[in-house]
């Protein structure tokens, strides 16, 4: 099944799961996928295709039950159960990182912490013990992480991404500011809000040509 | 020029720019398209087509210059002059967002930062005065602000935004986890790292699906 589905179709399902969630939490028991599409400013054309890659879901003119599709949505995605996150590179992003519940709430538990600066491998940061990136490959190979988080410098992340893929990690979070390589069979996604703001400028400087 | 170009051409150029960046401070002078897609997981052939958007570069069989290519990127993109940036919401995630150095070194200069807490606004961070949300329009409306960075809770998020829009900005970066609405002409950008590791718990699960 996983290499008919289009990357792109996979990455709008949390999308889909997050405002399902929002709906059954107001009381909403049925949804159109016209309402769906305009919280996500996607067609419901769009929405209707996406889901169709796994079965039939809803009745033509009746709309979605809510429930039961956040549940599909929720056992496809693999959020019925819970993964387990290493967060790799403990300076001041990776604080944040371990600080921040929202990935706790969302069932990613945070089970390890490396860093590679012996002041910071010993530490205690949110219960976690930050350990020596030189632990890593023994960690990783006797103790189960689904997903790593590397918050490491643009110079040593593509060394940590190789580290962590050999070690047996096939998901990795990148915020290290560049385009990392993994093995096929291995997922990563980048987060770089400077490309992000980037991406923007295009459309800013063409609404203000001669601004400086 | 806008309105023809996909967008998901314009997101890709900051990522051939940095490559540039990288390649010309290593002291390469022309590098291939096959190159180039190498390193950024892209076909040659799409880095062709997305910069067949923007005229003719380098030479069939002979490759692109690294320093011309980068300074047409930059001027397309904008990224040769500074950018003034507002962050919304200073908890936890806003304060890492001032403190964090990368914006400022790729030009994109915080001069303000908002909060809705009493205790908060008022304090001084990495230099900047945190404002009250209440000051919001009157600051946005007699200065220049280019991008807002949207740091608040999910329920907070889409008021924010629509009050950003209102007090015309132009691009925003939303953090929070909502997929918040803009109209027309004005840019988002959503960075949610629950999001992205749903997106890639479908592949884990495929792996391994009998794992709980």
């Amino acid at each position: 099944m996983t290499s008919d589905i289009p990357e792109v179709v996979i990455n709008r399902l949390p999308l889909y799961a997050r405002a399902l969630t929002t709906l059954a939490a107001a009381g909403e028991t049925v949804v159109s996928s016209q309402t769906l599409g305009e919280q996500l400013d996607v067609t419901p054309a769009q929405i209707r295709k996406d889901l169709s890659y796994f079965g039939r879901f809803g009745k033509q003119g009746r709309g979605y039950n809510v429930d039961d599709l956040l549940d599909r949505l929720r056992e496809i995605l693999g959020l019925d159960r819970s993964w387990s996150v290493c967060v790799v590179g403990i300076g001041r992003l990776g604080q944040a990182i371990l600080e921040y519940d929202g990935f706790a709430q969302q069932g990613f538990d945070t089970v390890a912490a490396f860093d590679a600066a012996p002041d910071v491998a010993g530490r205690t940061i949110q219960g976690i013990e930050v350990r020596s990136m030189d632990d890593l490959e023994d960690y990783l190979t006797s103790e189960q992480v689904d997903i790593a988080v590397v918050a490491v410098p643009a110079e040593a992340a593509q060394a940590v991404v190789d580290r962590l893929v050999e070690s047996g990690v096939h998901a990795i979070l990148n915020y290290a500011p560049i385009s990392a390589h993994v093995p096929e069979g291995v997922s990563i996604r980048q987060i770089d809000p400077v490309v992000m703001m980037q991406g923007m400028t295009y459309y800013l400087k063409e609404l203000a040509p001669n601004a400086s």
